[in-house]
Formats: C-alpha cells, sequence, structure tokens
C-alpha cells in the first residue's frame, strides 16, 4: 500500500483528493491536514464523506514527513514553494495542485505571480503532469507540477494541431467558462450565491495566470513562441469548465479531416473523448468524471477553425489529473478509482 | 452472470439503472427498450454513458423473454400492470419503479390512480421493495413493486418510532421537497429551465398519489390504522428530496432518546446514516449515493418530534433501491455497485 | 421632500431600499451610511444602481441627525437598540428593519437573542410595522419594528383564521422555504454558491429567533397564548419566502368558506392576493413585488388546513414592506413605488 | 391613449410587452392574441400579471385590425411574414420581433432560413430597430424589424469602433453566453430544467441565424463586407446575454482612448452605460432593465481589444427595446416604461 498525505486538504481540491484516494484500493491515506480545521473530523467539512474516519491535523514537515511517501499539495501558490522544496529535500515524491512549479521560467513566475521565486533550480525539476503530453517523463519524477484547471482544457484542445503547418499559431483565443467551484472554498463577496446566481461575467481579462501556463506548454509542443488571448467568465454552476477555442485556418481543410488528426492523437487516451462533429460538448456528461470531451467545427465562411473543450475542473482540471498522475507514477492502471460515469441529470 | 433488461429506458432512472448496472460486476444488461428512441444509441440520451454500446430497441415482450432473468421496469403506470403480469406468467423476476404494485389495496388504487387494477390477485405476490423493512421478503421474490421517492424518505423517518407508545400516530405531517428530476423526463411547460429556475411552489397538495403509499406502510408497521398529511413541494434543484416531518409526542422525551432508537433500528443498514442531533441533513451529502440520512429534533416547547430524511430520489428513491434489492435478491453483497461516494460540491 | 437616511445601507435590505426610495416621487435620500465601505460610491456595491450618486458615509449621529427626518435601520440586532433610541431621543421617526424593537417582551427578547434589551421602556412605543394588522397605529407612530420575513408571511398566512372557532390554535406547524438572501449580505461558507447550490437544508429547527415573533402577534390577534413549531429551510434561489401551514380544523369546512374568510379579511390590501383554490402559490409570481399570495386547501381526509403564502423576503420581507410604512406614516399612497410587476421569468 | 394589440403573446417576449405596456400612461393594450390559449385569461400564464384583466383571443386579422394602430408581433420566423404584409396593406404600424423582416437581402434570408420570402419588396421599408443606429429612420417607420438578442449586444458593441482605421474587421469573433429564456417557452428537452441546471454547452455553432444579422449591420455602418466568427453558448440562468467580443488592432492603442471613443459615441444615449476600463460586466447588473452595458480592454500582448457586453435579452434584446422603438415611433420620451432599475440580487 502507497501512503500518501494531503497537504491543504480542507478545500475543494483536498475533498476530491480524499474521496477518489479512499475508494483507490492501492493507497493508504496516511494523513491530512489543515491549519484552519486541525482537529476536525473529516466529515465536518464535507458532508459526502460521512464514513470517512480521519482528522485534520497541522502540518509539521518533521513529523509527517515519515507518515508518507506520496505527498499531495494544495497549498495556496508561494506557500507551496517552500513546501515542495522542503519535501523534496527529504527524498519524497510530491504532487504539487499549485501553480508553483509549472513555469519553467521564474522571471515569467515573477511577472504574473509578483513574487520571486526562492527554489528556481528546482524548477527544472518538476514535471508538467498533463499526462497526455508527458506520460513517459511522469513516470519516473519527483515533482509533479499539476496543471492548472484552464490549462488542462485548453492545450487538450489544441494540442493535436498546434504543431500543423495548416493553422495561424498566433491567432489563438481561449474563451473559457468555469464553474464556481474553480475559486476554491474561502468565503468571498462575489462567489457568494446570492451573487453569483442567475448571472454570468468575464473577470481577469487580459490578466489571468493561467496564460503563461496555457503558452508555455503550447510554445513547447509547437517549437514556437506562441502567445494567446485568453479570456474566463464566472458561470452559475458547481463545477465544469468549458472553453471556446478559436484558431485561424491557413488552408482550406474539412472537419472530419480534423477530427481524424483528434481521434489518432488521442487514440490511445483513456479520459479524452473526441466527439463525432456534430455533437456539442456539455459540461455535464463529464462533471464528476476525470473525462475531457473534445468537439471541433470548421467555419469554412471565415476558413478558421473552433473547438471546444470540456472537463470537470475539479478531477481533470485538478484532482482527478493528480490522481491519474499518481497511477502513472507508481504504475497502477491508469484508471484506478477513475472510471465512475457521472450522474445524469 | 445474471441477464437483465431495462423496459422504458430513457427517462432518468433508465438511465440511472444502466449506469449502474454498468458497474455491478455480476451483471449483464441484455436489452433495453424505448418505444420513443428504439434504433437509437443509449448514448444518444444519455451523454455521461458515452462508452455503453447498447442501442434502444422495442419492448415485445415475445422477443425480450429469452433474453434476460431480471426486468426492471419504467414504465408509466397503467402500461407496467400488464408488462408485469406478462413478464410473471413467463416466470420471470420483475423490478417494477412503478406505482402499479404498490398498494396492496386495489380499491384504494382505483381510487388515487383512477383506474381499474386488471391484475388485483398478483397485489399479493408483489413485495413492497424497501430493504430496510421486508428485506427476508425480497430475497425470495418475483415481483419487487419499488418504492415511491416521496414514500422512501418518509417511511424511513417514521419506522423506528411509528410503533412507540410515545407518539401521536395521527399527527403525522409530511412536507416535502424535491429536485425537478422526480418530475420525469417528458417535455413540460411547468419544469422548463425559466420556469423553475429561482423559484419554489408547493404542489398536489392533499391529493398526491404517494400519500395511500405512505400511509399504507405506516399502517403495517405500526399495526394502526394510519393517515397522513402529506405536502411535495418543487425544488430548483436537479436531484434530491429533503422531507420534514412533523410528529406529536404523547409524553417528554429527548433528543438523546430519541436518536438511540433510531441508531438501533437502523445498526446494520448500509444505507441509513443517523446524524447525531446537532447536525442538519443536507441533500447534497446524498445526491449521487444510495444513502438516507436521518436526524432529529425534540421541540421541548412544543413537545413535538420533527424528523428530517434526505435522499436521491433517482437512487435511493428509485434505480438505486431497485439494484439493492436486486442485490438482496441474487444474494450478492447488498452494497455492489452502489458503494460511491458523492462527489462534493 | 421628506428628507430619509439609510443606516447600514450596504446590505441587501439597504440595497432595495435605496432602489426604492430612488424611483418615490417625494422621498429624497440624504444619506447612507456603511462603516465598512464609508467613502465608496453605491455604485461600486449595488451594480444595478450604476446611476446613483451617492456615497457611503459613517454613522455619526450628531453629524447625521441634521439630514434627515426619517431613518431607516438595517443594522444587526443589538447594535439598532441604541440607534433607535438615539434617533427617537432626538425627535426623529424611525423604521427599524432589526429585530431589537418587534418583541414586547423584554424577557422574551432575552431569552431569544442572548442578550439584555436596554431599553426596555422604549419597546412599548415601537408599532410592529405589518400594515395589514396595525395600518391606524402605524400612522402615527415614532418607531417602526419592521417585521422579520418569516413572520411576514407566516402572520399574513394565520391572520384571519387565528380567531376562528373551527380551528385549533394549538395546533399550528410552519414550515417555510427561504432564498439565500435572507442569510444577508456577510461572506460566509455555508452561503457560497458551491455550497448551497443544487442542495436543500432545514436549519436552526426549533431555535430560529422569528419563532416568538410569529408567536407574540398570532397571540395578540386571536386573544391566546400561542405557541407553534416553526421549521425553516435554505432553497438554492436568491430569493423569496414560501411558507407552508399546517392547522387541525374542529369542525368541517369546506376551501370555499375559507377562501371567502380570506377574501374578506384582505379585500381592501393593495399588496395581499387571495388566490381561487386550484391556483398553487409559486415565489416567482412575487419575486421583485411587495406583495403576498396566499392560497388554502382543506384537507377533508385529515380534517386539516394547509395555507401557503408566498413572498419577497426583501421587499414584503423587509424593505418593501419598510417603505409601504413610510408610505402610511407620511400619508402618501401606500403604493408608491411598490407598484411594478415582476418580470417573468 | 395608443392602441396595441400584441399578436402571439403567450411567449416570453409577449409576456414582457404585456408587464411594460401596462405601465405605460400613454398605451392602452386593445388585444392580445395567442392560438393555443384563447379564451384565457393572461394572468393564467403569466403568473406575475395577476391583476391582468386582458384574455387571450384568436388572432384574426379581420377583427383585430380596427382595434389597434400599433401591432407588437411575436410569432415565429415565416408566419410573421404574412402578418407584416397583412397589417402593413391595412395602414397599420408593426414592430416585428421575429427575424423576417431583419435581413435586408432576401437570399440571404433564404439562405440562412431555409425559406423564401414571399415579400422581398417590402423588405427594404422595414427598419432595423436598433435605436442607437436608426433613430431618425424609426421615428417615420412602418415597419420596424426588431434586432435579434445577441444582435443587439453583438452590434452595441462593435459599433463605435467598426469604422475606425485601428481595428482589422476581418477579425471579429464574437463569443456569446446567453440565458434559456432566449430558447423561448415551447417545451422542449434540451431546456427542460434538470437538463440545463449545473451545466453549459456551446450551440449552433457556424451556423446560428444571427449571425448574418450581425454581419449586415456593421457591414452597414463600417461601409464594408465584414464576416464574423459567432458562439453561442446556453448558460444556466434566466436572462441574460453576455458578449465576448475579440477584435484585433492594427496599431497600439491603450484603453483610456478606446473607452473615450464609446463614452462619444454613446454620450447621449439612456440605455448605454460604458463602464470605466476595471469594471467587468455583469449579466445581473442589467437584467430586468433595458440598459446595455459595455466594457473594453485591450490586450497589449496581443495588441488586442476585447469588448464585453452585457444585455437582458428579453428587455434591451427583445421586448423593452421594441417599446423603446414604439416610444420613438409616437415621440413619447424614449425611457417611458423603461426606467426601472433591477433588483439586486
Amino acid at each position: 500500500m502507497l501512503k500518501v498525505a494531503i497537504i491543504g486538504g480542507s478545500g475543494y481540491t483536498g475533498g476530491e483528493l480524499l474521496r477518489l484516494l479512499e475508494q483507490h484500493p492501492h493507497v493508504k491515506i496516511a494523513a491530512v491536514t489543515s491549519e484552519r480545521s486541525k482537529g476536525k473530523p473529516i466529515s465536518t467539512l464535507f458532508p459526502n464523506l460521512k464514513s470517512c474516519r480521519l482528522k485534520f491535523e497541522s502540518f509539521k514537515i518533521r513529523n509527517i514527513i515519515k507518515k508518507a511517501d506520496l505527498f499531495f499539495l494544495c497549498l495556496p501558490h508561494k506557500t507551496s514553494q517552500e513546501a515542495v522544496a522542503g519535501l523534496y529535500k527529504a527524498g519524497k515524491k510530491v504532487i504539487d495542485l499549485s501553480a508553483d512549479y509549472r513555469l519553467k521560467n521564474a522571471s515569467v513566475y515573477r511577472k504574473w505571480y509578483d513574487i520571486q521565486h526562492k527554489y528556481p533550480a528546482l524548477l527544472k525539476n518538476a514535471v508538467y503532469g498533463l499526462p497526455e503530453l508527458y506520460r513517459e517523463r511522469i513516470k519516473c519524477a519527483s515533482i509533479i507540477a499539476n496543471p492548472g484547471c484552464y490549462p488542462t482544457g485548453a492545450i487538450l484542445g489544441l494540442a493535436p494541431i498546434i504543431k500543423s503547418a495548416f493553422i495561424d499559431s498566433n491567432s489563438i483565443i481561449v474563451d473559457s467558462k468555469s464553474g464556481v467551484s474553480g475559486a476554491g472554498r474561502n468565503p468571498a463577496l462575489p462567489f457568494m450565491f446570492s451573487e453569483v446566481s442567475g448571472s454570468v461575467k468575464a473577470y481577469a481579462i487580459t490578466i489571468h495566470r493561467h496564460t503563461p501556463e496555457i503558452e508555455q506548454e503550447l510554445s513547447i509542443v509547437s517549437k514556437k513562441k506562441i502567445k494567446i488571448n485568453f479570456t474566463p467568465h464566472l458561470i452559475p454552476m458547481d463545477r465544469g469548465i468549458l472553453s471556446t477555442i478559436y484558431v485561424k485556418l491557413n488552408r482550406k481543410v474539412n472537419s472530419t479531416d480534423i477530427n481524424r488528426i483528434y481521434k489518432k492523437f488521442y487514440a490511445n487516451e483513456p479520459f479524452v473523448r473526441v466527439l463525432t462533429d456534430n455533437e456539442y460538448p456539455n459540461t455535464k456528461a463529464v462533471v464528476g468524471t476525470n473525462s475531457c470531451d473534445i468537439a471541433m467545427f470548421v467555419d469554412k465562411r471565415k476558413n478558421s477553425l473552433i473547438i471546444v473543450t470540456v472537463i470537470d475542473n475539479l478531477l481533470k482540471g485538478a484532482s482527478g489529473q493528480a490522481v491519474q498522475n499518481m497511477n502513472i507514477m507508481y504504475e497502477f492502471d491508469e484508471t484506478t478509482a477513475l472510471k465512475t460515469a457521472s450522474t445524469y441529470p
């Protein structure tokens, strides 16, 4: 049994890790920490985990280090920097759900996160935990920088064609729509029910921190410097991200050709489903699962391509992907604890 | 492998049966019928079941009878009467999710459903499929009358104390709040998003057909003729039923005593969770599961008891309970395919 | 022009007062206070009031007292005690939206609110601001104790028959369902979108502070000591309260008789609509208005009466009623600024 | 008093017209028609209009033509063609909320709507009813082609800069998010509460019929042939459309410059509010009103412009704009019956 610990486990990503790992046949949750809730039973914060017998404890690195071999970190960025470094030095494996080790370039990190990275040398050791792109490297990684929710949907939507000669890689626009759980679990006025319900708004236009993360990965795959427009929106629903991606085409292609490229690219992927060209992705079909559904549409009048992806922001966009990464690292079947179909409706 | 068929499988209860049975290790779904959608792949109606390879077929009893041993019926009442009788005569086992075989008394059925029962003699063969009350009889039943959604929450909330001398069994009021999926999947104006969203209403006051079903079961358990007030409400949410039950107390008792009675009554039940007295049941904690959470509160000022139960109307209130009944009938572990914790949020 | 001030105006009731009073032809809003938001334009907190040119200021009684003649107080209970007393002594008129002057009996207040009332002698000067019961006294009141949201719906539902010999006034149960705005605007985990969405729960069972308020008013009208069961529920919607009220009947009456009593009782009321017996009240029909819709149903099988009322908790349940009270006090047409029909859907 | 009739008044746009026109001091509603609901009181279909004494009648042009001078048509496209022509020939004024007279080019109409226009000669008589562009022509129009909901938000967002040399008019992408009431009031599975709730999806990608309408108006304003990408999305909310519009910039400009252009363009418009550059439009701020809020953001990294507009799809996007057009045609104050601020939350 693999012993794991969840650091900062009282938020939504922590809750989903608990739920998934409790069902995992090869894993034992050795510790869950939360400074604010230390001493409380897990079930007081997660009414869906009534049978869970664990309690939150305080995160003291010296105590906790002996308890587990793999650490899931659900800490805010900046705090996570330190914790990852400490655990790494102690020879532990880490899956970091924060943004702290995702950007390879410390100066890009500094620009977008407004702080200096204290362990820039460690950045190159971290593997960006998107299995569809980095499965081999994940297998032997010590530090997994688990991707952001928006980047997961955007990168999976673009990876199959970003290298292609028939798109204009300079024209990419990602317009994303997210459920409210993406904002985390800390009480704040803009995410109160009565403020959000029955309403939609855009936010962080031109300045969202997931922008450089998407650009980094698209640049790596395409071997070109790519910049994008990215606009996130807040939707009155708990979970789910739908990303509508616009790309200019350099030449005439049809939907069937594009579809074939995607089908091939994701042929062996357990969690990516390429829809045939008349089906519209719907977050309701993926919420509660680790799947990403993708559909693509050619606009012949404009000679452009519209790609739509949907994921569950807390699963494929966070904790599900973290468990998928763990499964890969420890050579468990990659779908272990991640097979459930979602309920409908 | 047990071969099962789902008759009338294009609605929400059919979809949940499909989802649950696909994960069941001892079951093979041999056929799914739908008159309206015959020929269509399952996945066109259930976007969450993309990997399901089945297609809807038409329900012809002669053809289908050879395909399966157990039949789940998700037909409208009245239509179900006939189908149950036909399958029963052919020696098949049936779990009927309609109301047609729930009421033991054909004249009560006639009064509330406005039609004559054509197979009154069969009523006594049908076992009311509430495992917490009838587990032994379910084991050898041929026809299971799977309980209604409201009755499940109401009866589980009252069963432990209905026989007790310290309540006034004549004073019971059940005030229930249900998600919209309880109304089924047929398009109708009152259940359109824009009509329901942001709104609550009561309906079928004094005339809801689940009333005699609740009364029948409470009367059987208590060995007294019991009548209740029952008022259902429509809540702007997909799933879940919360029932608030009011009962007068004949003598002074406190919450701890009541709690003890419930804990004892449900001590060995895998799907009933008796909350300790300060926790309020929340549908969000049970949606996606087969669990029923129950809490009880004594109002000392009024010498009355308030019991609150929550279930998922499509699972413990319909398809989950149907699978639980199947597990009992075929001596599978009772929780097979029903163990998942729900997502949160 | 009547000069008014709103004290504690940054919450939802403050926002609704601002919206209503800005449209009022005989009123000038002279000041709006908020300690937390002082200096900020109103529109930064209320995106619907973009054209409003006012700014929040700090509440200093000496400064503000000269600015206005009538003061709307949207302060938390306890804080309001002091403010009401200060304004009253300065000869000002006050409409207090807090609970501080609603309970006539200081020891009942102490029991339910856990604090001592510092101005018990003032309680008898305060008029309970429910126009349907106290219109004449409101006309010359100096202090209006504006009713709570749940009490408004409950009392209006019971007032016409509470004196009647054919009901058992000892049997009253009020089961209420409220939108989330009733919890106020302070950020707190239980009212975050992702916690509330898609879910229903009961809360404060047997201990909600609106209980003695309902009991006081029913006792006054009926001239009997009345105690009730009251259970509030949280519904995933912004606004609206639906109350389902259960009463035992002492003799046989039918719905038509009951309906006639209600029609007569509310014959001249501009904001109470008695529905005919087959229409179910729906919060969507009253949200955005100052109306209360009432319907009544006799359950012949149980010889009991079910009354359903719906209001907008922020309008008839708070700010709308406050403006109605002001209209009465200053002899404006009672419906001024309150006539709008709600949007649908 | 102007006598008006509403033809096809049982849907959501009909309901909003009824609500607005009932409050209008210079208008008398002479007739409301609905084939499906003829004979029924208005209030049975619109619970918010309980005090309305009108009944639906059947639409017989000979009878109805004498009753009113101005006709609001809320008919499906194709049906509306005929009705407009008939009323026009009878010398009546018409505000047509369908799409039938919006496209000036009958062959474009045929291509997108799959039917032949039977009165192509009438198209040139119809004025596109967007007051911000066509106020003068609206004053003396006989037929108003009331704009579509998506086009209203898109065109208002682009009109001030579409002629400008610093944008690439070939690069326009409109990504719109709409509430469910935009789909109308006819019961259909995709718009049932349980299908839509908690979910977002794109639809009609590359093929939505509002595309040529947006293109036509942008082409007229800019005097260039303009084609756009347009993608609509369905959001789990009743009302509101948010459009996120992407345009490439040909030269460096900053947000302040852009803001100044918009402020100037809309300086005298009663229903367009240009937000200052750090405020994000929110549908909640305009729902229930006839306002359009607009904000613009320059993405310096990509040298592109992002414009965000929000409207209420049933008001500025349909019935509110229709009443605004009527006010202009009959020289009433343009804001009559349209001044209300929305409730919040």
